[in-house]
């Protein structure tokens, strides 16, 4: 590893790259790594790109490819993860909108408040951090301490926020986990002062990707936050006939429209254009470690992906059905969270927004899996089955007030 | 051409070089290609560059040289035209905005919705392509299927949009063709899903550019599109005693400013300090194959450019007289469109915006011509003229309820 | 100097090196000068740099350094000054803000008009030059000539606008003046068209910068300007016990929170969590010709800065106290100005916005110097109450209607 220009940390057991770091005046355009170059697993690769030209000039992109699955972070998108693929097989959706938009041209006011929807097209996006949801006004203090009304932009900022801090990281001991670190601050002067560390990690010919964040909030004061991990599913694990499989306990309707699709709310149709969104609000079972999973299973089970996560840290779980017709955006979304995605100053109100002590962390961890095949499939829809155990659902068919304004 | 890095299409007649294309990864910073090098007519040359520093930085230009004629496409700003040159005379008009604006450093929020003018210093600019017109607003759906009011902000997006997609092409056989075409996506989640295509030519030689514009709406079901050209002129051609000569049926001021002008809304002031725009709509005559033209005629008739279009698509005309002083950018524009610029919400309810069903493709074409001396302008006049042929127009005194809100 | 690219002017007195001039196609990315290679004073040397990554990416630097004392000029905003250092201690603040903040990443328009906050990290910043202060609806012409209700947004615009040209300048006789100069515009179609030039210079071995602004009114009627410069020192100037020493006539606090701690207006705290700012406004008494200085002194007078200028063209002084804590932006702002930080409106009702006739030129000029060690402290000190002399200061012990909205 003499060549290579990264470094290895005191016991040899990582090396680290740095690709960007704004404060030492650190950036490297164009790289790439791979298990060829290093003695540390086998056939897992990672590039990092500069995208140029259209919506996309100046957006940094990295593709990690652990030899069965690959995904690309976007740093400049606030560490967001574009697509994946394992096994031929594409992990995302198709998005009305095309290319990776570079934040700058995304107006967050615009449009009411729904500016972000000019640059959503990742498969895994983060909502927050000092808020997200839907728009609505909030009271906030202005520099000389009065309150003011202002509005909360549709799932917040961080994912229009370029990471200050990049690293490629590569264990050098078995299993060779493999990712991404960066740092993003979503920071104003008289405003929210967050940091979101973040970790994404592979591990070589696995079929599973695991973020591990960070959020600390560095004013000297107690200050809210807020996240949600918006993960999209398009085809082919979406299509007439796939399911959501999750250890529900509890699940109501967001609204009135979603009401009406309760009695299968589970269970995703074809692309129907005109289609209005369904939003399931859930309140999960989780296992003993208060972990639990949802899983996206296929029509015929023979392909799914799982969505793990601490309940803990993300108690609220939300399915956003959007079945439109394919051009307008096909997709499922599965969203653990601190708070279901209504306005701020609602969820606040149930208690459900995040307060953080100067100095505290917030931790969260999700993890995606694929699995192909039947077995495997059946296998994961296990997992799910053996957090609910012999436990029932309470199946709410109107909205309840607890989960969302009515 | 062995050496060149573009390519011929299948039956050998154009010359294709592909220098942006976001999604295949293309991107080519500077680039030039001449007559010298290829064998297709004589004298012409296209040149490509990205400008560095201050608001311009990132913008991409691509000046299109015929030999006798050159002018510069702006794939940063939506494929507008910035500026043009005939024989050592300038086409287009000096706006208080010296330097090209990179739309990143246009809010088209800000200012009540007249962001737009932030970065408005083109000689040909489209305004659209979902809503064009005065700010106003009007009533959109959001995520939820729920109406919402938004305010549309000046003249739209599309000129603040980035190209996705940029060509140049040759023709190789007479009479040899040259251009650039473009893509650019006016697209959101949730929102409008336009694909403009644009072809911006022009024949070796001669004194004519022209615009072929195709809209097509992506979504699964009937949307909306305005298109209108913002065509620019200042001095030489503007002058005082300059006239607009075109085939008019119908003309009526837009208020009570213009409204006083009404006598002699055809002919151009001096620059004048204070001056108020005065805006006249326009319903003009045209051919048998539905094409009309107006003709920008400077006061010695030594001078003119011509602006002709198809009716069809473009039904609607606007003379936009803004004779202020030079500081404060004299100009007046051409603007042929598929609406008048009032709210578009205005013009929805005269039933003049255009509809298009899903896949559907709306197609514009707009030529501008540039006439020096006396036998070429007299030639161009007599083209209105023949359109014109005995019938006489109709000028209203007042504002009219059928074209403006009064 | 023959291997230099600049150029000397027609008497070699000056050296001059253009890094960008947009109009002219001119941009240098890195680029350094020092007096190793110009005949011309010793130990000083000046660095341009283009920063990389995340919000930086983009950001355009220039490090002046004097041998003795030197600051980092920021073309990409406005030609502010993010930070200096003399004699290795920093001058400037710890803002939340860590990075420098490309203007794409600012929106002006968000947090209800504060958006400026979220790139304030610099020791010294131009507000203005159309409007600064805090945000408030203000009355402009819109291009039909119609009144509309517009906000204007916290200090305004001109820190958040790429300069179009940028030279550095070398005097090549005593006393070898260096410094950088740029021209920022802030203009708009049917907006504002100011022409700011500054030159900010310096002499090697001094503890003291210079910076000169000219504004110019490009309109060709009369139009307002406003200019605040907002000098902000943190520690070590800034401590428990450090003092602000000025010729002050008369002050007054701002607001009700300001007028708590009137007693000790002068009398810095140590960072203190929850402290809400306190803005006091003056009235400075200035010499014969009309310059006037005022003085942050630290807790045992061995460090002080001294911001000097021409009370004719800054007649405002504002004192910014908010000493949060540290991690919240510890800071001390002493601000010259046209007016006060009222919102524009008010100041116009008072007659203290500025209007400049077309093609008037305002010029303002403002010093700051550096103080180590107990006499330099003491001879500072010293000039303040010469500037006083025997004359009394008023203090009003609440708001007063001629300086605040109360």
């Amino acid at each position: 590893m003499g060549q290579l220009s990264g470094s290895k940390n005191q016991n040899s057991q990582v090396y680290c790259k740095t690709l960007t770091d704004v404060e030492k005046g650190i950036y490297v355009e164009d790289w790439s790594i791979s298990s060829e170059e290093v003695d540390a697993g086998e056939g897992w690769k990672i590039e990092k790109r500069r995208l140029h030209g259209g919506v996309s000039d100046g957006v940094d992109i990295i593709t990690v490819d652990n030899g069965n699955f690959s995904f690309i972070v976007v740093p400049t998108r606030g560490m967001g993860i574009w697509k994946g693929e394992c096994q031929g097989i594409s992990l995302g959706w198709d998005s009305p909108v095309k290319c990776l938009v570079h934040p700058r041209h995304v107006n967050l006011e615009s449009r009411g408040g729904l500016g972000w929807l000019d640059g959503f097209n990742e498969w895994i996006v983060r909502c927050g951090i000092a808020s997200f949801g839907a728009p609505g006004f909030d009271v906030l203090r202005d520099n000389q301490g009065r309150e003011m009304k202002v509005m909360l932009t549709l799932h917040g900022k961080i994912a229009n926020i370029p990471a200050s801090v990049v690293k490629v990281k590569i264990g050098l001991k078995p299993p060779f986990e493999i990712g991404v670190e960066g740092v993003v601050y979503e920071t104003s002067m008289f405003g929210s002062n967050l940091k979101l560390s973040t970790s994404i990690t592979t591990v070589p010919g696995s079929n599973t990707l695991k973020i591990s964040d960070i959020i600390e909030n560095l004013r000297s004061f107690p200050d809210e936050t807020q996240l949600l991990y918006h993960c999209n599913f398009g085809s082919p694990f979406l299509e007439k006939g796939a399911r959501l499989v999750a250890p529900i306990k509890r699940v109501a309707p967001r609204d009135s429209v979603a009401a009406k699709g309760i009695d299968a709310f589970n269970v995703f149709g074809a692309p129907e254009t005109g289609f209005v969104e369904q939003v399931y609000f859930m309140d999960l079972f989780s296992d003993n470690e208060d972990r639990t999973r949802t899983v996206l299973v296929n029509r015929d089970a023979t392909k799914a992906v799982s969505v793990s996560f601490s309940k803990k840290n993300l108690p609220c779980f939300t399915l956003w059905k959007n079945t439109v017709a394919m051009e307008d955006g096909y997709v499922v979304g599965l969203e653990p969270g601190t708070s279901f995605p209504n306005p701020k100053r609602f969820e606040r109100e149930k208690g459900r927004v995040r307060v953080l002590k100067p100095g505290e962390k917030f931790q969260a961890e999700v993890a995606l899996s694929v699995h192909l095949g039947e077995d495997e499939v059946a296998k994961a829809v296990k997992k799910v089955e053996a957090i609910r155990g012999e436990r029932g659902s309470t199946v709410y068919e109107k909205p309840i007030p607890e989960f969302s304004l009515v």
